[in-house]
Parts: C-alpha cells; sequence; structure tokens
C-alpha cells in the first residue's frame, strides 16, 4: 500500500441552481471529504490509497463506502458503526461566487475516530501518510489517531504529509495554530494556503510564507495560490509554477486535487518543478467539473491540456 | 389563536425512486415534523393555527419558516438559534411498502426547546393545545417545554389534546410508556394507533383499548386503524368509522391530517361521528398524494371524495 | 388525405409528482388537444390525418406544430397567427385518483378558429371528417367553423363522426346540450360516455343512451364505458365490447385514443365487432403510459397485448 | 405596517436550460411580479411589507399566497378572486444573452384589481407607498387603483414611490408617457432606467435625465446604469454610485432588488450616498442567483461581498 | 475467492416515466448485467464473488468497473479493452406492464470475452462457478470462454451453476437449446423458468420440467415461478416454495436475485427448503425497487419482510 | 424540393453536468447529425430541405423521424431499416472546456447507406445537394452513395455543395484526404475548418488555405475561423467577415448553423460579404443555446442581435 490517509467522510448534499438552499427543491447527493478526495485523486494517477476513518450503519455511509472502494480506494481498515450516524455536509452556491458550507457531523461516526482505528502495520509499510488539520479538529479521539499516525509513521520513517486546512467551523484559530504548529514540526512536506500559513507564521509574500512553514520543520513546503499557480519550498530552495488558466465551474477540491497530484509524482520521482505543474494541472481539471472530486485526472488525461476541445 | 402547538420541524429529503437511499444522485427537501403538520391541516381546514419550536439560522430553517409561514401557520413564538442547526429528516422508500427514515436532531435548534420558548399567554387563549409524544421525547428541556404547556393549558381551562406519536428512534419503550402515561392522564383528546396503545394500556381490539386509554383520564380517545378506519370512546361512548378507499402513494402523515381535521372540526361544533368521517378523509388526502402534509385538504377539498375524477 | 380534423391545440403543463400543484417546482411541457390527438391516433395506425386549427407565434405554438408535425400529422391547413397566444392546459394530478384541468385559453389564437380557416378542399376530399364539442364551445367563430366544415362534408358526402366531449368548464349544459345536439343530427358517428350521452337523450343503461343517440340521426354510435368496454348502435344493432384489463397509470387520452383507432380500422373496412376491439386497445395502450397521446399505439403495438411482458 | 405595494403577482415558468422554449420538456415554476419582489427585498431587509392584489382561486394563486406569506409579506389585503384566473409569465433564455417574455395575464385576477381593492386605512398608515408603471397599465380599473393609492397616500402625508417599469407589450409609448408623468408628478421617490428616463423627458446623459425627471416634481430621483451602478438627483443634488463587479447568471430583479433596498435604507436614516451602495449591492446579489428575487440579500447577506468565498 | 462468475456487464440507459421511450429527455444511466447481478447479490449477502468480463477503455467502463467495486466485487480478472467500446442496454417501458430492451453489444468489448481472459487459477479454486446462457450466446469466442470456464471447474471439483437466461434477439432457439443443453449436462445446479425449461425438455408443469431437466445431469435444478414461487428438483427430491406477496415497480432482475441468494445459501449450509425461502424473499426485495440490482438485499434486510412497514 | 442531404442521423446522449459521465446518473436524449442539422437550420430559414438516410425500427429511429419532421425537414427518401438499430452519439463535457465524443455506429442502420437509397429525381430537382465528410466514411456503401448523389446533381447541374467535417474516429487521416480531395474537385462549395483546410492543401493562413481549396475545384470555399469568423474565396476574390462576440455555453455545431445559413442565403441571391454575415450570426445562435441544433435561428430571430435583450 503506498499511500495511507485517515479523515472523515460524509455524504455531501448540494444545490443544482445557484440561489439561495430554501429555494431549491432538490438536493445532490454525493460524498464529500479532503482525504478521501486526496486518496482517489491518487488512485486515478495509478497510485494505491488506502482510507482510514468510520462511517455510520445507514445509507449514507453505505454510499461513502461504494464511492470510494468504486473508485479503487483500499477500505480494509474503514470501519462501520453501529452506533452513530454517518456525517452529513450541505453545500450552498449562494451567489455564483459565494459558497456556504453547514455541517452535520456533531457526534457523527466519523468523529469518533480514534487511536484503535489506525492499523500500525498499514501505516508503517505504507510510502506516504497524508493527513489534514480537519481530521485534527473533529474530536480528542480523533486528534489523537491523527497524532498517532503520525508517529506510527514517523517511527518507520514513512513520510508524512500534512494539508492545513483550516476549518473555521470546527475549531477556534488560538487552538488550532497550536495544534497545526505541532503536526507541521513533525511533517515532511505541508500543504498550505496564504491565509492557513499565516495562521502559524509570520511572512509578507507566498515565499517568505513558504521559509517560514519550513523553519517550522518540514523539507517540502507547498504554498498554493489558487488561479496564480504554487510556491515551494523544497530543501532550501524556492519554486515557482504558474497557476493553468480555466474557467472554473466548482471551486472545491482545487487544494486536495494539488496534494493528490503532488504525491503520486513525488513518489514517482518526478523533479520538484513538474510536480508542481501535474498538481495545478489536476487542480484545473477539478474545478473545470462539477463535484469536489468528480472531476479528478485520470493519467491519460494529464495528456491534455483540460481546455483542448477534442472532436473525434 | 384557536390551535397551539409545540415540537420540533425539521427540514426533510427523501428519494424520488423506490430503493436503497444510496442509489439516489439526488434527494426532495421539504419541511417535517408531526406538530406542524397538524398546525398546517388545522389552517388550511379554515383555523388559526400557532407553532412553537426553534430552528437554526441556517438555509433548512429559512426553509421551515417560509414552508409554514406560507402554510398560514403564526410564527410569532417561533425562536431562529443561532447557535444550533436545524435537525434534518432523511426518508427512504427501500422497497415499495417499507419506509425507513434516519434522523440528523441531535443538539438541533429544536431538540433545544424549553419552557422559556413557551408563551403562557398563547397557551391560555388558546382554544386547544395540540401536544405530542415526539417533543416529549426530544431532550429533558423539550419534556419539560411539554409538561408546561399542558400545565398551563389545563390552568386555563384550555382543551388539551395529545398524539401519543411512539418513536422507538428516540426513546426506550418503558421511558416512553411512563411519561406518555403521565401527559394521557392530562389530557383532554388522546390520538393513538393500536400498537401505541399497547404500550400505555391492555386491550384485545380497538375498542377494548380505547376504553382502557380514556380510564387514563382523557374524555375523547381516538385509536387510528389505518385503512380499517378508527374507534372513538368520547364520554364512555363507543363511535367506529370506517375507513376510506383509497390507493395510497405517500403513507406518511396520515396520523397528523387525522388529528388535524378532528380538532377542526370538534371546535366548529360538529358531532363525533361527522368529526370520525371528515378526520378519515383528510387522512385519505394526505396519503393519496406525495409528501408528509402537502396533500392536506382545503375546505373546499372536502366536498369531494378523493377518489372523483374531475375533468372540465 | 384520408381523417381531417379540426379543433385547437395547446401547450401542456403538468406536474411528475402527485399532489397540488402548488407544491411542484417544475411542470413537465407538451401539447394537448382532443382532435389532435385523434389525428396522431390515426397516423400512428397508417392513416394520413390533416389537422385544421391556429397556434400564437410563439414558443407554445412552435410547439405543438413540432410535436403535429413530428408525429405524421399533415399541417397546410394550420394557421400561425401572430395577434394571439398559444392557448395552455394545466393539469394538475391532486390525488392519486383525482385529476383536475385548467385552461388558458380565453381569446387564445385556437380560440380565434373561423369558417374561413377551413380549406373546402381538403374536407371535400377527406374520407372521414372528424369535430367534438370542444371546439364548437371555444367561441361564437370556432363554433361555425364546426358548423361550416360539417355542411362541406355532408354536402360533399363525407361522413362526419363527433365526439360530444362535453368540457363543463367551457360552456353551460343547456347551451351545449342544445348544439351537441344539432351536430349529433348531422353526424354518421358520434362517441360519447355514459354522461355525456345523459346530457342529450335519456335511457337507462348504455344500450338505451346508444339508441336514444342513434335516433338523433347517426348510423353509428358508440358510447364508452371505461374499463367496462363500449356499447356500440350501428345500424341499429347493437355490439358490446369488453374493457381491456390494465393497471392504469395516467387516466387522460382514452376516449381520443378509442376515436382514433374506431374511426382508422372502419375506413380499412375491418367489422364493427374488431372495431370496438382495436379501439378499447388503443384506449388501454394510452392509459397505460404518461400523458395525454404519447402511448397511443402503432399498428405493430396493435399486435401484441399491453399486458405481455417482451424481455428478449 | 410600513412599506405598502399594490400590483399583480403571476406564477412565473421558464426552462432550466438555454435555447428556444419549444425544446424544454420541463419548466421551472415559481413566482412573478415586480412589486411583490420589492414586497420580499423590504421584508427581507428587516421591513415590514404588506402587498394588495389579487390572485385567482386555483393553484397558481395558492403558490403565490404561500410563497409571500413565507417571505413574511403581509397578505391582509390580498384578494382571492374565485372568477378569475392567476395571471402567468412565460419566461425563455432564447440565448446565453437574450430573454424573452410572454404574459398570459388578460383578463387575469390580477388586472382586475380595483380602487375597492385598496384599503385606504392600509396606505394611510404605511410609511412609504410603493407603486409601478406595470400596475398602472394593466386594465383601466387597475390604472384607477394605483391612481387611487397614490391620491390617498398624498392626502395622509405618505411618501410616495414610483418605478416607471416601462413594458411594452402592455401598453402604447404614448399611452405609457402621459400616465407615466402624470404618476411622477405625483410622487417623492421616482426609479427608472435610462431608456425609461427618456420616454418621460429629453436629456443626454444619466445626471441630464434625472435632473428632467425631477422636475416632474419627486424630491428623489434614481437613473439606474446596470453593471455601471446609478444616478440620484435628491433635493437638487446628484449622486454617482459606482455598479457592483460580479457575474451575472440571472439578470431579471435587479431593478426590483434596487428598489427595495433603496427604500429601506431611506426609512432607516441611511444617508443618499450609502443607500445607494446598498441598492446596487441588492442588485448584485440578485442577478447572481437563479430566479427573480430569490437571490434577495438578508441584512446579514449585506455584511459581505457577493463575491467573497466563504469556505468554513 | 468463494463465487466466480463471466459475462459481460453494459451500461443501462432508461426512461423515468413510463410511455414510449421516443418521448423521454432523458434517460436514467445505471449498470445491468444478468452474471454480475448475481455477483452483487452474492456480495451484499456476505460472500465473495469475482466477475470475468471485458468493458471498454470508455466512460461506461468505467462506470461498470466502478459500480461493480463499489458493490465490493472482485474485479482483478477485469479487462479493459481499449479496442472495443462498452456495450450498452436501453430498456424501455412501453406500458406500465410491457418492458422492452434493445442491445448495443454487436463488437462490443464484453462480447470479444475469450477462453484467454479466464484465469483458470480463479475458477479452480472457487467454491461456486456460474454462468448463464447470455454469455455463451455473445459471439464465438464467449461461449468458448464459457465452455473453458466450466471445464476448468469440473476438473478442479467446483460445483458449477448455470442459468438459462435463454435471451431471444441474441440467439436462434435451435442453437440456443443445443448450446443450454450441452452446458446443463455439465452444471450442478441448473435455474431456468419454465419457457426457458420447455426448450430444453418436455414436461406438463413445473415439476415434471424440475425432473426433465434434472435428468440432464445437473443434481439441483431450480424451476422458478415468478410470484408463484419456484419447484426444485434436489437429488431427486422435489421442494415447492411458494412466492412473497409484493406489489413489483421493476420486474427486472428476479431471476438474478433469486440465484444469488439461492447460491449464498447453499455455500453457507442451508437446507434446501430454506435456500428457497430466502432466494424467493431476495426476488421480492429486488422487485419492490427501482433498478435491476439496485434493490437486491443484504442479509440485515432479510431479517424483515419487505412489506413490513417500518418507521421509527 | 431545395436542398437535399444526405447522411446518418442519430440518437444523442449527453450529461447535463460538466465532468466524467461516469458520474452522471441521467443522459439528455436528442438528435444529432452534421447533415440533418444543416437542413433543420435551412428549413428555419425559409426553404424546403429534404434529408436522404436509413434509421433503424426501433425507439430512437423514431425520435429521429419525429424530430426532423417536427422541423419541417422532408423525410421522404428516410428509410427505415427493420434489421440495424439507429445510432448513437454519446457526448461528454469533460471539462468546461473538453468536450469528448463516443459513437455507437458501428453497423447501424444510418452506416448502411446505399447508393439505391438515393432517390434521383429528388437530387436533379434539388437547387442544391450538400454532402459531408463524415456520410464518406460511415461505410464503403455510404461513399458509395455520396459519390452517387453527387455524381447525380453534377449531371443535372444541381450545385454541389460539401462540408469536409473531417473525424479523426472514422477514417485514418490519409484515406480521408484522398476521398475529401476528390469530392472537393467536384463540388461547388466547399466549407472547411484551418485545421480540415490543412489536410487537403498547404498553405499559411486562412486566406491562402482558401486559395488552396478553391484550386482543387470549387467556386466557393469558406474557412471557417470560430469566433474569429472566417474567410471565403469566391470565384477568386477574398472575402473576410468578422465573428459575432457571443458567450458560448455548448460549441457543437457551429459549423452547420454556418453551412445552412450561407446556403439559405445564397439560394436567395444574398451577396457574399452579406452570406458570410447572416451565416457568422446564424453560429453564434447555436453556441449560445444547449444542444447541436437546438439554437438554429428563424429569420425572424436574425432581425436581432443575439446579444440584445429583450423584456417586454
Amino acid at each position: 500500500m503506498r499511500l495511507v490517509t485517515l479523515g472523515e467522510s460524509l455524504a455531501r448534499l448540494d444545490a443544482a441552481a445557484v440561489g439561495p438552499l430554501r429555494h431549491a427543491r432538490s438536493l445532490g447527493l454525493g460524498v464529500a471529504g479532503a482525504e478521501s478526495n486526496v486518496a482517489i485523486g491518487f488512485s486515478r494517477l495509478g497510485g494505491e490509497a488506502a482510507w482510514i476513518g468510520r462511517v455510520g450503519a445507514d445509507e449514507f455511509g453505505g454510499l461513502v463506502r461504494a464511492t470510494l472502494a468504486g473508485e479503487g480506494v483500499d477500505l480494509a481498515a474503514a470501519v462501520v458503526d453501529p452506533s452513530a450516524p454517518t456525517g452529513l455536509l450541505v453545500k450552498e452556491r449562494r451567489t455564483s461566487a459565494l459558497t456556504r458550507v453547514w455541517y452535520y457531523r456533531t457526534g457523527s461516526a466519523g468523529s469518533r475516530l480514534s487511536p484503535e482505528d489506525v492499523p500500525e502495520d498499514l501505516v508503517r509499510t505504507a510510502q506516504t501518510l497524508h493527513v489534514t488539520g480537519i481530521t485534527a479538529a473533529l474530536s480528542a479521539t480523533a486528534r489523537k489517531a491523527v497524532r498517532h499516525a503520525v508517529a506510527t509513521a514517523r517511527a518507520a520513517g514513512v513520510p508524512v504529509s500534512l494539508d492545513l486546512n483550516y476549518r473555521a467551523a470546527l475549531w477556534e484559530p488560538d487552538e488550532a495554530a497550536r495544534e497545526l504548529r505541532r503536526l507541521a514540526a513533525e511533517a515532511d512536506i505541508v500543504f498550505a494556503t496564504e491565509r492557513e500559513a499565516r495562521l502559524l507564521v509570520d511572512g509578507e509574500g507566498p515565499a517568505e510564507l513558504a521559509g517560514a512553514l519550513a523553519r517550522l520543520g518540514a523539507r517540502e513546503v507547498l504554498v498554493k495560490l489558487g488561479r496564480h499557480g504554487a510556491v515551494a519550498c523544497c530543501d532550501g530552495v524556492l519554486h515557482r509554477a504558474p497557476g493553468v488558466r480555466v474557467e472554473p465551474v466548482d471551486p472545491v477540491g482545487a487544494g486536495d486535487a494539488f496534494a493528490a497530484a503532488y504525491l503520486a509524482e513525488r513518489l514517482r520521482g518526478v523533479p520538484v518543478g513538474e510536480r508542481l505543474a501535474v498538481a495545478a494541472l489536476a487542480g484545473a481539471y477539478v474545478v473545470t467539473a462539477m463535484g469536489d472530486w468528480e472531476g479528478l485526472p485520470s493519467r491519460a488525461d494529464l495528456e491534455r491540456e483540460p481546455g483542448d476541445e477534442v472532436l473525434r
């Protein structure tokens, strides 16, 4: 097993039309979860990915499991919890430019993740462990599960990847900064937006922020700049990657696509500059399709630009 | 204000097609809640109805409020709670004959209903207070709110109506039986299915059950028998009403329709036998339309049989 | 050209779900019109049918025209009226057993049909002229158009078919009875339901009614009995046809299907008994599919029972 | 009651996809009406709004009533007319840039509005009366109702707001100009687009037009310039407000949003410049959501830019 | 691996509404295939199932793979064929009682199945090999693949299950009878409808037919009677199982559900009578949900009757 | 009959949402076909158009026929082939900028077109024969049918129009170039994109390419440049037409719209420059509506710009 990740995957409800959700009469049903998005993205690029997490013994849990298994993600370490419901995420495109999200994950099966759910062998034999700030924010036991997975990986020499993924709805900035700094100090690879970086460190532009994050401990730091590309600080060297020019239809999931592709290319031994280009392209694919992860590219997709029109 | 009721109204999600919910790709969005169903039914028949309850400061709460207000239900005593989400109900037609329901109402705004939310003046000036076993099962404070409303009504001489509405997912049978017996002892009118009646009292058939329930204290007891009509024990006299022969398309909501129509006709001074007939007809209207309450009849609807085809 | 008919075709709006229309958030869009239904049915069974009528120079008029042309109905005599809108029909399945209809046809292009719109050559060279009580009720000019078409046909020896099609929303019973008696006296073939027959004549059962209608002048009278089949009085001889046992999903259009198939088989020289059987089968096809006319059978369809399951 | 308005609200039918309406197979169902849009917008911003008008005793009338009541609009003065249908509006996005509209409102309940429908007390106790050129164009009685409401308001010292809202489908330019000039002379506040202003007065640019309109009598004149903002002439002083940069998804309703927000802020004592900014922001909210009014902002919405992405 | 099966799975297109497909404006998209249905059914009941087959390197192939993997079916032996398209099945509910099917499988990837695609080890280590007459009819190479799989299983002592599954669209009755008799002679378990049985053997009723089929060689023969249950001839002993009374909503898939459940229970050592009961119940589950396989029961589902209404 | 064309029309399946098709749960159903698009476009502009081709005796064939007939296209020469299915085209918007297409047309009825299907009288009495490279690529018999139609037209002095329409999925570039050069040598009018032109001739920019194509034999050559307009070489004279600035929603069909309008205006005697302007406008109409042909303009549409907003 090459990539192992852990977190909460939820049923996702969203409206087809732009506008206040209350005026919708039906909601689309799918699957959400930053970590499982990364697992799917990694799997689509040809890697093997395993997801650790809990879902309820209900239809939404069945949907999460069927979706991940259908995308080739290994679920041997996924637990069905008969005593708690699968969490929900409700997504509203309030205007064409403003997306809002509500969670139903208090007491959910996913938030009951605990260190016992983490199979140590699975982590030790991975080539990368990927964790995010979301899982650390779900509950006390989930935070312990993240710490335990990270410690297990480090002890076994497995590189640890961390996406800060700060969610203001889940915890206070102070608490988040404390925990994320602690995790960043133990990570080999750190992904952050500019805003997330500023939560942990000071710095003027993305390059300064990347350097400051790197000083927390990670050898590779990626600061994502949306349509403006990304800045990387790898082994002390700065790299800049331009963005891919596309017309987005759904902005959610770009960061997960970026992380998935970066980690996949990294394990294939691709140089940093090229990794960044592929990661940006993966992000462009996701935002030019509806859904958080549905548009993630396959390796065949990467061989053409998402803006190339093909009519055969 | 004539009818006052209190409880939790939720956003309702259901699949258009029959089958496991996980295979749906979109869910219908509407409003659910036994007590608000009764308020809507009462309002459609020309009465004034007020609903007491809490919703979140989110889109689902906005949907609940707009829907009830749109049906003419008074919301002056409805509270918007900025610190808790609106509850959800997920409804699956697993097979054409088997409906399953999941709740997301733990910690919901609605379950945080408390005695302070009950405007005493509103209750005292009502002509009927209607409560259900569901509200009593939501939380300790909600149960207190129900008891407080009932006590306030009794003190003011306002008739109390109780629909047992036992929900196995919300509490244990023993606890339910204890609380429902207590409420039934203070009610003037009690609605029950046969199964619910047996939770509180012993008895062979519906007539015996109605009599036994009446001995708990209520002057009017209605035992609903689905397509087989209902049995009433009013002031010690037994009445039997036949069912209305229709082909149901959605079984949910029949009991609320029955209660709403019975209470509306009762306040208009209609004799028991006729009340029962109108109540059964209202139930028939609801189950021959999709949705828990959408098919509730107006007074004009009652003037024709739901099985009369009208092509003008 | 074999069958010529005249009337108003409208855009049809209906809800997918059963229940009060106000709760629908989208309405299906199609085409309605008793006379064009008959033309489509006749065309599907291999005949040539022409439709005379007016539509507006708007998208609904375009829809009506494209739909009829797509079904092979000749529109050479269909007029596009730039100064009036195409009429609308709104259809509600209030309950699973109760269908309600609203019209927006006052001042519509279709209701402005007048004798000048009737190409006399087209009528004279037809093998059957089919008219209905609906067109006669639309407006004074439409009524004149019907009378003019009937007179033209009679003068040329073209058989006249009349479906009484009484619509209570369009005229008063007295006025309707007067006009329909007048038209029935000039028709060769008359179609009626029992209720419609009673508007014109007295009689106990369908056989008596058929006889009484025949005495008004027509050589062939068909009294339709829904699932119970039909009774015919042809040249003074009574025929009874049993109904076809099917489970209907949309009751509208059965009568038009019956008329279309009866007239098609009649022109092919099929004996009365067989005509009635084919007419009943055509009705069964229509009511076991959604839509007023969409389920009308082709000749190939008639070779199997609608209740035969075919899995190849 | 603070804002009182009168007009016709209709059922609104529109296609989900862009293209000729005839190719749609279903139409969305909602509510339209310039005046009720303003009432909803005013209500969402915390004001009390009452709507005077007539709907039919049909499902579309029920939809209009439930929608307005659901948005908190007072309907005590809304009349259900059993003898006329609720009007319809059909909306086609012919291309991504070209919207066409058809009305079915001839003889509609709404167009039968008459002076007797206007409760004088309601108008006299309002803080603003808002009328539009649409209502004045519906019928002779509707025009009288507008004039009567305006006269009643003026006599009671209630400020009168007029949105010219010229609709070419409803009346001739000459007749419109005559009536609108008459109304503008009695109004305190006038809203107009440049094109509408030119119907009444001469002038080169928006500033000149605003001044010329003001000379007809109103103390406040607002000339709306779409994405380019607005020009106001208030008590002889010119104000310019820039537009809000957004990517519109549905252009309809911007003017009503502008008027609603302007009037709401005006009654709260907000200075002109700020009123204009809020009005422009409200317009931006509406055009970045589907529907004529669904995207109208709440007061909470106004605290963030519609282009701010919020992912919690 | 316990159950191994081989065949063609296709993309499935069907209309939501009943009626001629040409009037649909959208078609549902799913997955079909008798053998993969059995694999899913077996997997849902807790078994391990593997599917051998070919799909195209296209989106429909991706859908087939994701769906089967999502249901826990092992796809290690599923081949992606870059040079042929995934087959399609188009399903029309012509009337509420008449289903028609069209195939686009000539030259499809699935029909190119050949003996080389059958991993011998997988077959040899299975506990049951399940094949159908459909695969044998797809192409010469597919027939050889079936024969090869059967021979491999027999040589290794693995029981062979055969569902005759005669499809008239795929081959002539004579050729089918010849091949199916040959396969039946090598099978241990044979599933057939009455009509299919008569293609191979003579006999009056189901019992006689079961006996006659058994004489071809199989130790267990199941003759399925739809709502009337089934007759089994096992080791020379006749068993009769009654049908389960349900109201079907989609008749397709009952036979596959029956086979899957029978084979699952058989491997668990459940006695014949009980196997038949579970198989009938599984069939009832499938026909009371939309879709060919979506309604297949889990083991938890089997603990309640599909006609039990559960409202918690 | 004025325009005659021949080719394959297919059922078209496409997803409403942008993203990988496998995630769609329903597909829109319509009609596709370059030649029938041209026929529809020509018919909408007031011309008479006839289509020669074959469809299956199935529902998709019925859809193709009803759609073309509904658009006024003459189908007297359209053959229903009972022994082959109607072809399918599956269309995926993989991203907002990348459209992919899959065909199911091998062995389809349409690909079985042969010279015997071409009614010589129909071609000889046409005013223009329009053919495309697609039909020539379908099969050996289809190619012969194209050649036969072209030869028949030339012999009768009927101008031949050729749209190169190179489809890489149907044939190899070498074979295509050979056949298309041969057809271009016999055509009077040739339509090409820059890329298609380069397949046949050398040249730097569009003007050179147009000239080079013209030297193959045609008197009028049109090189289409998408949003940049078109270049024409007519009787040796170069013309340039600017593009129409619109925001496209569906890029497919622009070329067919261009050809249809160019040919329609040409037959009306409109000068080249104006023909090009109308052709570009027609293309703009098509790409600003969903569907390959649905947005084709009527003559009334041409009188306004597609970017003019009309709100009456």
